[in-house]
């Protein structure tokens, strides 16, 4: 039955206002309190280090830290205890993220712009990482991949690991089994807000680094804006809200993989949002029918049912209007179930990562396809990229004149200086063409 | 006399403590009054609109505006005002800007990453970008070329430009000849907090953006730090503190030119710093005559010899530690004046901008050279990159996959889904597996 699951809506029969109100996101956990509860664990992490992060640990995890570096040894059992199968997975999805990855290398720029004035613009790579992997509901060893290979193929030089411990103090051993793939040593145990205090700031044993990466709950995010334009924290990689997926489908599309599509998002936390945007109201009821089904046997059922409250179904007159809607609410996750799939990938404007066609699950991104799952969400796809190679680097510009190029190009740049008001660049051009001219260089 | 305006400091010497004091940057302007007045501008704006920016006007600088928009015949005249001599300057700087920025295009990527398996980045430009050129003591016609440049070059649909009215209520002419030259027409009259947060969430005359750009003073910086992570706001170019250049001089270099160089950065702002690091102690000497002498002249004189008060003169033993100096630093604009300069080049690791050899001023970097002269300041450099085409673009990815693709793939997508608890991960490729088998596809 339409609505069981999914809020729908017409989308062409709602004002504006009403259309507005559909696209907004669930209502972000970040507040006040919240804020003020962090900017405290900043101030903790920074005063006590270590100490702090154990104290922390034990507070909010319940969880007894007698170390926060991961040894060896831990690792090397990690890995020992993690089946062939299981191994060998991970080796595909390395495979894969690295092939995309690596094609993203970019060459420095090095050109005369104008005769005697040579500009450069070098990349380098990002000298200290850190990577935070969440723990929580779900041990992500896909999103160490996703982050720590790139940041392998930038050069970085310091890679630091951060994770939650699971309640026995140990790390999910998947997560140390990828780790010990991709060579990561530097792995500690600390979650939430204060993981992310120590990477930004660091501690005894927690290297300080230069911009930190990882998605994690309301805690983390709101601690990644904190430390983010603070010019003693850490740069970061992305603003985030919730994570979330749209489905675009019209009448051609198979409602069990819309459904599994909706629910492979649902179930990932109570605040995930799941959207359909479709021409076929026909769909709707199959995908509704179909939800109800596949949620059945799901043992994460609770989350999904949670985060279908914010769920919606939205019913367009046409695919134009849906990739419209698809653009105005610019998704994370955008899947695409049409006929015309070439059409409306010409017509995608905003999204994180796009899905085209029936054999394209999310989930093949979110592990193996090669394409990144570190994306913006809640709308920063407006303005915003996913993790990519560029993320893990930099760019520094330089240029050298000759006495030649000055001479050329000294007398525009004397002009604009006095427009400008400002003598004193005037005069760092005046004071060398005088010299070029009495030494009679010229 | 050594110490009368640069405060002289022997760094082999000096303790771990003293030489991190020595480079910290003089205390941000950025507190918590500033923080809560900012965030009232912004609340202000969101509610009145264009009235809140006209009353802010009139209460922050004494101007009576009766329209915020420039008018085409506004720009007409001020073209037609502007001397062909700073036209033609302009003219050459924008060849040279633009020849930069126009090599910095990239490709599209597309791989098939496996079998079935097709991943592609696409870049696109951002749609809609503000970009808020400082009026202040200086007016910024070089920063619009900065800006306006690379956003028509990756394509952005929507460019806005905003600047704070001079007393009369006129954008200063030279600024509005530039946009005439480069045909941009939506300028509006507004500075300060008021104008960036007019840009992120919009007014009934000055349209939302989806990303801020350009440089400002304290209000300017503390509302885009605000703004740049807010879902409803927009994002920003960089986070940004007081400017600042770092001089390394052997005893090779030219005292002149060293000293106008540390005064074009001090000329700036009140608030900027200016450092030189030295093998040399008899240059520091030459340079300080010099600056008493190039001083006298400079109708700035009292702003620099403020933002001199935060200066540094620092001796090292060698090249080498130089180089460290100024990479623990990071400078916004590095000035190399050294013999050895492919070695100095070669061990720079954080700078926005480098300057390099004795006829490279900063000044030519200002205006002409081609490069970006909006950087990072602060310190931010060790993580952040300059403006330049990248930051008005950003990246979508896409996967397809063909039932081969899917059949490949799937079974390892299958084993990580599993191993991260996420149950409809899982069966959303599965339950395509079985489709697949059913109808006998493969």
């Amino acid at each position: 039955m339409i609505g069981s699951f999914l809020k729908f809506i017409d989308w062409d029969t709602s004002t504006l206002e009403e259309q507005k109100n559909i696209l907004k996101r669930p209502k972000n956990s970040m507040n006040l309190e919240l804020k003020n509860k962090v900017s405290e664990i900043i101030s903790d992490v920074r005063q006590n280090g270590d100490q702090a992060l154990t104290n922390l640990a034990l507070k909010y995890d319940g969880v007894n830290l007698s170390e926060l570096k991961v040894t060896e040894s831990e690792i090397e059992n990690a890995f020992k205890n993690t089946s062939l199968e299981i191994i060998e997975a991970l080796k595909v999805s390395i495979q894969n993220i690295s092939k995309f990855h690596h094609l993203q290398k970019k060459e420095d720029l090095k050109v005369e712009t104008t005769t005697g004035v040579l500009c450069e613009k070098k990349i380098y790579p990002i000298e200290k990482v850190g990577l935070y992997i969440p723990g929580g509901s779900a041990p992500l060893p896909s999103t160490l991949m996703m982050l720590a290979i790139p940041a392998m193929i930038a050069g970085c030089e310091k890679i630091v690991l951060i994770t939650p411990p699971q309640k026995n103090g140990d790390v999910h051993p998947v997560v140390l089994a990828a780790a010990k793939i991709l060579n990561i040593k530097n792995i500690f145990k600390s979650g939430g807000a204060q993981a992310i205090a120590a990477l930004a700031y660091g501690t005894e044993s927690i290297p300080k680094v230069d911009k930190i990466f990882g998605p994690g709950n309301a805690w983390v995010t709101e601690c990644k804006m904190q430390v983010g334009f603070d010019p003693e924290g850490a740069a970061i990689d992305l603003p985030a809200g919730p994570s979330e997926v749209l489905v675009i489908a019209d009448e051609s599309a198979n409602p069990i993989f819309v459904a599994s599509d909706l629910l492979s998002q649902a179930e990932h936390d109570p605040s995930s949002q799941v959207v359909l945007v479709t021409t076929s109201k026909d769909l709707v009821k199959k995908v509704e029918q179909q939800i109800a089904i596949q949620l059945e046997l799901n043992p994460r059922k609770a989350i999904a049912v949670e985060a279908l409250q914010s769920s919606r179904a939205i019913l367009t007159k046409d695919l134009k209007t849906a990739l419209e809607v698809s653009n105005l609410y610019a998704p994370e996750h955008l899947i695409i179930q049409v006929e015309d799939l070439e059409y409306a990938k010409s017509k995608v404007k905003h999204a994180g990562s796009v899905f085209l066609g029936p054999w394209s699950p999310e989930s093949v991104g979110d592990y193996s396809s090669g394409t990144n799952h570190v994306l913006p969400t809640y709308g920063f796809a407006k303005a915003f990229s996913g993790v990519s190679l560029d993320s893990f680097t930099k760019s520094i510009s330089f240029q050298e004149l000759t006495q030649e190029g000055l001479r050329y190009l000294g007398p525009s740049v004397e002009i604009l200086a006095e427009a400008e008001g400002l003598y004193a660049h005037k005069q760092a051009v005046s004071l060398r063409l005088k010299q070029i001219k009495n030494e009679g260089l010229c």
